[in-house]
């Protein structure tokens, strides 16, 4: 049986995750690498497989059946993910969610003049914990929502740090508030704040003479990343960041706080959680699984957008349905 | 806009559950309640809706968009699934999981024949966790899969209690053992054996003059139900049986711990847990969900058995594909 042939383009840590994730799946094959740099200079783990130019990609429509794009949502996906789903079956993990609607629709827009399948905002949040956020609210409609991230690594607080005068690196954890974790897992259906629901710690390497006491201060006031939240600064060494905090681990929570009966008397809680060593390995791997749903609603005929709601769980499965209801239901 | 328009096939808890559900679902309504007794001795919550005997559940064919069968799955379903899935669309929960696959079988001819969609073995398990199961291997293809159910009431094995001589009445809990859960929850990983999974609680009202001594040993030591377990009896009252335990709690996990990386070195842990007040109401709650999802395949023009791997999760939303992208993506 002939593997899907999947192509990746931009290796960054997503791409790097996503090449690791396809050889877990034996029904996929890396077929190439597309980057910016110069494809020459770009060293890829797996052996004999190609590394080409973006700007080439038109060239290689015929080797590759799923497209995973693993730019940005900032500046990358927008101009990457029309174009390319114009071409190719495509995946990619578009996360700012108050632009997934005109995302959604310009893409959508491609995919159906291509004749191609693509499945915007791929990943965990957006992607699982929307889908626990969907069937949390349609199997508990009178109930409550609540996500929790972390204990995790923010790149974006991460990389606003490290924008501050005076630091010379440094990384950023978001931390659930554990005592509002646990009212809503017991059913108090609490009104919380942005302060309520997360904590913020930062490990800063001060670059030398800089003043400490200005970074913390300023950290801890910057608007919309740390003023709302209550922030903890430590400063460490450059060895102790590298040491300590290389990983990119993260996590969080979708709980459905819900309430059924004839008056509202009972209370169901649904909660999934996840706990993550790495989250670009734990993002690509869901990517892969959902390339092989394009893949396959791709040979069926369809055609256009569609995000995480849109596909039906058997289709991620490499497993027949006699197969997976045998085993699985 | 008119309201799907759903009937009920027997009224015990799953069925006065899915009347509650109905209530808590603005595009449905109670059609009708459909019952073995003497429709006119079978007084139901809902004002005008009639409730007719099962036996003339054909001449209301026009009147019901969903049937969803409220039966067990020991002796109704098997004969009441295939036969009324060539006359309704229907949803049931039929959790018999070595049998599924003949049920399926059976029930897909029969609705295939009829021209209408029936959605099998729905509710939690088999269902929201043959979810999380599927999605979890397909995330995670390198990686074990636990469920552990409770702490909650075991139907099958509080009719077990009950059946030894000398007991009244009984109640029985199932109950995860802790140190496993955390076991998997920290990525250990380990092979637990059926007795390090689940302990067993039972709370057993003696008949008067009954040896407690002979009560006990016999359930402990009652095979598949019992003995692979560690089992605790408890002798209370009739009174204190109906005061502390006339609940139907229930609940459980299922637990992916899946590795990723260059060598498996990363530990991802994903959990989906459920604390139920109520049983019956939150697996009726998923019926009525699925209802929705059937009449609108059916609406579609599909045809066919499907389970719940089969359904994309924006098919059990009444909201549209824009409304859910916008707010729960």
């Amino acid at each position: 049986m002939s593997k899907i042939r999947i192509g990746i383009v931009g290796y960054g840590n997503l791409g790097r995750g996503t090449e690791l994730a396809i050889r877990q799946n034996e029904d996929t094959e890396l077929a190439a690498v597309f980057t910016r740099r110069d494809p020459s200079a770009l060293k890829i783990l797996t052996r004999g497989v190609p590394v080409y130019s973006v700007e080439d990609i038109a060239q290689h429509k015929e080797d590759i059946d799923v497209l995973i794009l693993c730019g940005g949502s900032a500046t990358d996906l927008p101009v990457q993910g029309p174009k390319l789903a114009e071409l190719f079956n495509t995946i990619d993990s578009f996360d700012t969610h108050a632009k997934i609607p005109q995302y959604f629709a310009a893409v959508d827009e491609a995919a159906k003049k291509g004749g191609n399948v693509s499945i915007i905002s791929v990943g965990w949040d957006p992607g699982m914990f929307s889908i626990q956020r969907l069937y949390g609210s349609c199997i508990l409609p009178q109930g409550k929502d609540y996500t929790f991230w972390g204990k995790g690594v923010s790149q974006g607080h991460s990389d606003a740090i490290r924008r501050v005068e005076g630091v010379k690196d440094g990384k950023q954890y978001t931390i659930p508030v554990e005592s509002s974790v646990e009212a809503v897992r017991n059913g108090e259906d609490p009104e919380l704040s942005t302060r309520q629901k997360h904590t913020r710690e930062c490990f800063v390497v001060a670059e030398e003479g800089a003043d400490k006491a200005k970074i913390e201060a300023e950290i801890k006031n910057m608007p919309n990343y740390f003023a709302d939240y209550d922030t903890t600064v430590h400063f460490i060494s450059q060895e102790e960041l590298d040491r300590d905090h290389s990983g990119i681990p993260h996590g969080g929570f979708v709980i459905r706080s819900g309430r059924t009966g004839e008056e509202g008397e009972t209370s169901q809680i649904v909660e999934y959680s996840l706990k993550l060593g790495s989250n670009p390995e734990f993002t690509s791997s869901i990517l892969v699984a959902y390339a092989r749903a394009a893949y396959r609603l791709s040979k069926e005929g369809a055609k256009g957008a569609r995000t995480v709601f849109d596909i039906a769980p058997a289709y991620l499965s490499a497993l027949s349905g006699d197969e997976i209801r045998a085993k699985m239901l």
